[in-house]
């Protein structure tokens, strides 16, 4: 309750940008918003609001630039900058407009490696639906069509770090963890600044700065069906899934962009409130953590980040 | 952001205790967790962790006696009883342990009419998976078996003085509301204390501290058919349903318990941030606003209370 | 078992062509695949292989020319007439060509005054999947978009005639009915002649060779709701749902397109097999027969036929 | 049109009795029907008719004893003893009774090893709602609960002898095939006696009679999901899914029994009518064929039989 609301928006490195932006918008299903003089395209989920929260641009290796969390309002962002340089991470102020119609964001590098940014204003451009007398469904959704950026799974050594200054400084709440066999690390935590049972989740691995997979949401598990048919329908490389996670509970599809790059499409899960005890799993189980079927992780899900 | 979690216990009236503890075991699928020595019945939804959520008492008119929302801690619920006070709300502690393994509440009354009470402390009683390596889904549930306490729509005259209340005081934010043809009053708000589309709903209407309903929470469109089913297969005399609501965008449907209190069981709806402006919907379109389907409002459900 | 395989194609009348035609099309989701020289405009599902199964032409009245089957091949369609010749019902063949790509039709008229088709031959044209290593999915299917032609409630005078007529010469079977309190009448019968829980249904009505309404396949019970949702966002006016049905247990929605002809968009309900026994309602059951949920029909669902 | 209904009752050898009666009745969610004093158990799904349609005994390795079909009538099965015979096949006479509640059966052995029988008479116990104003739903079902056996995958050297043997002689059609590379053998056939998509499949291996799986359908893919929470909550061992079909469109799950026979619980697939033609896939989409989303097989599914 420290007034980070949620992921806002996160930068994604690709290796061909047409090929991408014909991926994103035909199969994926998002709505190209604008593209900047850097040459850098933007995207929103139909059902967003906000200009923007998925950005690409090309590069000759794919990966996440930096992972965005919008905060309430001005006074929540310099708060926390404050908190962040007390604790004693370095902040950067990116200007107003460096990325479409976005106002300042508060940049910092977290122990894990990766870039984080805090910002608390961005254009409302709608679903499309109003305010008024809205119509309660989007007509002609193209693709797989998630409803949201919905949370990270990131990869880096100091775990420990990392999770420790969310939890300390920008207020997570510490969820779900799977801890070594000794009892003594934790592998993996999820941590949430909602109600939601993840906003992002760390895993200890040596590769700093690397991306798991970004994850969207989609309504029901039908549309998690319809995703995988159109992932194989379009050639789209599927890592694994449909299937359940123990961690959470949600249904979901892993799969792969044309870079490389993973992410996931899924639904469901229960609702986090601060008076609930977090869940442990034990380095034995962690195949059923994350799979909850087949009660089995494969060597691919294990291994390739981007 | 002000410490109220969520609707976390209720107290209802019911006109044969032993006939409404068969239906609310049985038909809605609740556990029962005790009973207390004036011979109230304690119930919690299989998925929730702590030891009551919903609370009967035989009586002689159905209704609701009181609404209780969890709050974060002590210190959560001593400050809003110092800022109901200075709101000038008159608040009134009851003791630890008048309700079955629940700690001490403050109670208020709301300028509607309608019975307050906050608390933070509740024996946890789990969900029975435990929280080590913990299987995703309760078996054995029985009848309609809602996940959760969700909220209430309740009804008095003094809207305004009650949203007000719940805005101002407790920190609540309105999500929706209808407004009458000339545009001067809210008919109806939807105020939310979490990232849920509602927590509670206040209706104008001249019969003060009466229940339009109370909401349980089910876990897709699907449970929604089979709660529709075994309403009709147990004759539970259904007001609407199953439909979509324009507000919210939930699917639901309304029935009503053996005493004649009506109940909704539902699931969906978007997730609400602070970010987001309201939705307004204007008088002529309240069918839409609450039966989107057919757009068109029932003389019952306008009119039924308890 | 004699050869007669489903409702494969039916002629609509409406009130204005091209208003029909974008109703069919981009809110209903049928494909159009060609038009006459006469002024009619064809239409087939998305996932039917034949050129056409809804017909529409322009008229001054709503209401359905005539219901045509598909029969498994030439002979049988001999040995049909044949048959409606030896129990006293006239016959007409049309020929091959008065439909596009659709070959020569046997044509009588039912004891309830409905004109009905039996043909064998229409030009294939297929999915758009292809025949080898198909994918599962078709993409970019608009509107509500069913999967095919499933049945039609038809209405008149001499249901006993029709009945007798489709059981004794065509070989359907007797799947649900309704019987009057006296128990001497039938009031509505449920006929199939495949394994689906019906292909037609006959009810008595004075109101001799009209149509209560068609019926068109969807997938599952979420493509209900999405039903539902794309009526009322383009105000299409429903009749009566999302609900299921005590016969035959599917679940449902009816509503009319722009000409006042009711349609319903339905999934699901058990399989027939000739072993089993007929279900027979009461007329004091009528309304959880058709509604099973509330258990109550609607005036405008017992009294509007076109 | 033969008058072969579809696959009735299935004997299977199990490890140990009492385990499968526990994980049968159980977790599979069968309702046990009786038992014989040769100390079969006999099973029904909840929604089937028939007195029993899966019989487990004890032996020493597991696998399936036989295969049942249900035809229309003794006239049918008569014909169809005659046709057997005149096509070079032996068939022996089972008495009435030797299966509890069972007529007369013809068995015969297909030339992939397997035996089959043909009977038309069991004694209908019902599904507990009655034939008089039914209520929908079967109240207090237990486990996975699939709706009714549906069909077999079974293995053999001579597949073309008994891919023609049930087309020629029992009157099946042909719906998909997987043909080798060089187009001159079939790989596997889908055969179906009805309008589903299969009620038997073959597949060339030079185990003969052999069981890959057998099937049971389920109602939706919310089903599915929940069919493979119960698994492993109960650690059935999954081999593969939740997943789609490429062949038949199913959307389904494998596991293994207790004994380690496989079984399949599923749901949906299109529609056949004998107009249809039949789907081709070539050998080097065999992947794509069966699990449509990760177009891979896997080790297990290609090698396991029983």
């Amino acid at each position: 309750m420290t007034g980070v609301l949620r992921p806002g928006h996160t930068q994604l490195r690709v290796l061909n940008l047409e090929e991408s932006v014909k991926f994103y918008t035909e199969i994926f299903g998002l709505v190209e918003t604008g593209r900047d003089v850097s040459g850098r395209v933007y995207f929103k989920c139909h059902d967003e609001r906000d200009h923007n929260s998925f950005i690409i641009r090309e590069a000759d290796t794919a990966g996440m630039d930096f992972y965005g969390f919008k905060v309430l309002n001005a006074a929540t962002l310099d708060k926390l900058e404050t908190d962040l340089n007390e604790y004693g991470v370095p902040t950067e102020r990116i200007p107003a407009g460096e990325l479409l119609e976005t106002g300042e964001r508060v940049r910092f590098t977290a122990p894990t490696g990766h870039v984080f940014e805090l910002y608390y204003d961005k254009t409302e451009v709608g679903d499309g639906l109003g305010y008024v007398n809205p119509e309660v469904i989007i007509q002609n959704r193209k693709g797989i069509s998630p409803i949201r950026l919905d949370h990270w799974q990131i990869h880096g050594a100091d775990l420990d770090g990392s999770r420790d200054l969310f939890i300390d400084v920008l207020g997570f709440s510490l969820v779900e963890k799977i801890v070594s066999t000794d009892g003594k690390l934790d592998l993996a935590v999820w941590l949430t600044c909602s109600t939601k049972a993840h906003d992002i989740a760390f895993v200890r691995d040596e590769r700093n700065n690397t991306l798991h997979h970004m994850s969207f949401l989609l309504e029901t598990w039908d549309h998690v069906l319809k995703a995988a048919d159109l992932m194989s329908a379009n050639r789209v490389p599927i890592d694994l899934g449909p299937v359940r996670h123990g961690i959470t509970r949600g249904t979901t599809i892993y799969a792969f962009d044309p870079s490389g790059n993973r992410f996931e499409t899924f639904c469901g899960g229960y609702s986090f409130y601060p008076d609930m005890k977090p869940y442990t799993w034990t380095e034995d189980e962690m195949g059923a953590a994350v799979f909850y079927h087949t009660r089995e992780l494969n060597e691919r899900f294990l291994t390739v980040v981007t």
